[in-house]
């Protein structure tokens, strides 16, 4: 794998120019607003179509899905959520989808958007949310919770030995986005020291104290007390993480990923953790998802995993967060200016 | 129970006059000592008779036990380490018992010294290690990890709904010495609002934001998001935390007890989780310790328990802090100056 060649978050641009408006816009707007939210929403829009489909009791939902109403799907020019890429798909006059997800991989496959719509993404808004999450993750590991946890399940009060600090740990971020600089912050905030590792090694990022391109991985791993992955889908992230990278960890080394699943070899980790080769990994997100049943990770004791639930709705400010990116962009779309998070 | 007369860590003054240096000193050291530590306890005893009776392999142990050997018992003047009480109230001749805990109410007990003996313990050794593990319980529950473990056993990925985050907390400390400081900076340093709670609210104390009165908590714990205990033993904060007090939390409030056990009503906690009236509690320590199979606490899906596990030797430095405790005050001791951490 070509590691150099590793695409940031932050690899396209931030500013594309905006299509012109389209003479009539026919907007599906998939969020569970308020009565208030939804008042702000058409005042954006000024007077031009705009359906809301989805009822305001699922804000507290874990996934905000949508359902694009076969009658609509001919005339949406605009689409406000997550519905169904296939759904997606039989829009034919799309122009834009704006997510309510931070990730959009799921509509850049070929046949989702029609040739020249415009993608962008809800990036920004979960960033105290997925960082804490693996912060959370992190601490546990380091303490072995995960395990005092198995043996409170037995009624067994037995100790398990020593256990690991941050202060002065140096933390590997791989992917220094929005996530992973919101991490870097929390980590420094109880004295580890932060080390990012990005395609541009000359780009900083607020929280992080050093930057090395992804050439230098090898020379980086073996140096690692905590390794966090928050590295978005891409072909040449794919088991970023593997055997060989992951054998070059060392014994007290701690894996979170709160990524993309597939950025680690979940087989590779399952061996590895198997074979009690480093302290512990945290997984939010894991390749398949969901992780079936019978996959060795499952059973690991040194992996603690959760259900990609890191983002999402898991706190109530990313729910604001998320309408808030959507209102803005919505704003931008009908003014004409360029849309924030863009993607295509 | 009169709260106002709760008594702190800080309440012992911290310096006496020592008394006159004993004609004829007879040391037992229990550490498990490194060759070059030990080398520097047999400077500091200045020629005096110093028994070292630790394995040195030992100090890796959860816990530092020491047994001593009947025929020094009698002849011992200082006691260094954690022998079992009934075995110190053998040495009729002990002018000095300097503990390897923070803890020394196990020999504060009658009978245990002899009159006139003096007690000091290795308070300050381990903020650190207790803050640290508090401060993961609080995360591992705010983000529901301790039930996650459970769905991950059963191989079931579904999600649980919303976390909480300390971004804004109020965090009530009851306890504000070593431990509570610790933890207090900790909290702050990942934007909590801290509010210690202690004997004299006018004396103030690192990382903590505003101080109160143990008479005013009836008004304090109903606006807590976070409780964190770190209370020595005493008679006046048994059961601090019993059934009315607990009832005064909001559904939302998380309970952390590293202090003693028996500062929370633990049947009256375990009734308060059952009905899900708190989102949860970490116990490092309980009431009995062990906890016993059976006891309602183990069963609770609200409840993280740790085995007394926060202190000791949790972290590697937690050793050295202890040993470096202990050696100051032989060396003052043999000088005839007033010690450190004395509690009569």
């Amino acid at each position: 794998m070509d590691t150099q060649q590793v695409r940031g978050a932050s690899a396209v641009p931030a500013r594309h120019p905006a299509p012109p408006r389209p003479d009539r816009v026919h907007i599906i707007n998939g969020l569970p607003l308020t009565a208030i939210e939804r008042k702000r929403f058409e005042r954006a829009a000024d007077g031009v179509d705009q359906r809301f489909i989805t009822d305001p009791s699922t804000r507290d939902n874990d996934v905000w899905g949508v359902e694009l109403p076969m009658g609509m799907r001919d005339e949406a020019t605009v689409i406000i959520g997550n519905p169904p890429p296939e759904q997606v798909a039989d829009c034919r006059h799309l122009a834009w989808l704006q997510t309510a997800s931070a990730g959009v991989n799921a509509y850049e496959s070929d046949g989702v958007l029609p040739a020249g719509a415009m993608l962008s993404g809800a990036s920004g808004a979960l960033g105290q949310s997925v960082s804490e999450h693996m912060f959370a993750m992190m601490w546990s590991l380091m303490k072995r919770l995960p395990r005092y946890r198995d043996l409170q399940g037995r009624s067994r009060w037995e100790g398990l030995g020593r256990s690991l600090s941050p202060v002065g740990a140096k933390v590997l971020l791989l992917g220094t986005g929005d996530l992973g600089s919101h991490f870097a912050r929390l980590v420094k905030s109880v004295g580890a020291r932060t080390i990012g590792v990005r395609r541009d090694s000359h780009k900083p990022a607020v929280g992080v104290d050093e930057m090395h391109g992804f050439g230098e991985l090898d020379h980086l791993l073996p140096d690692a007390d905590v390794v966090a992955m928050t590295l978005p889908a891409a072909a040449n992230t794919h088991h970023l993480m593997d055997a060989h990278h992951l054998a070059l960890l060392k014994s007290t080394a701690i894996l979170i990923n709160a990524g993309r699943g597939d950025a680690v070899d979940c087989q590779a980790l399952a061996t590895c953790l198997e074979q009690g080769r480093i302290w512990g990994a945290g997984l939010d997100v894991t390749e398949p998802e969901p992780l079936p049943p019978g996959h060795p990770l499952w059973k690991q004791e040194r992996c603690q995993i959760t259900p990609h639930v890191a983002g999402g709705t898991n706190l109530a400010v990313n729910a604001d967060r998320i309408v808030a990116i959507a209102l803005e962009n919505l704003q931008r779309y009908m003014e004409g200016r360029p849309l924030r998070n863009r993607v295509r």
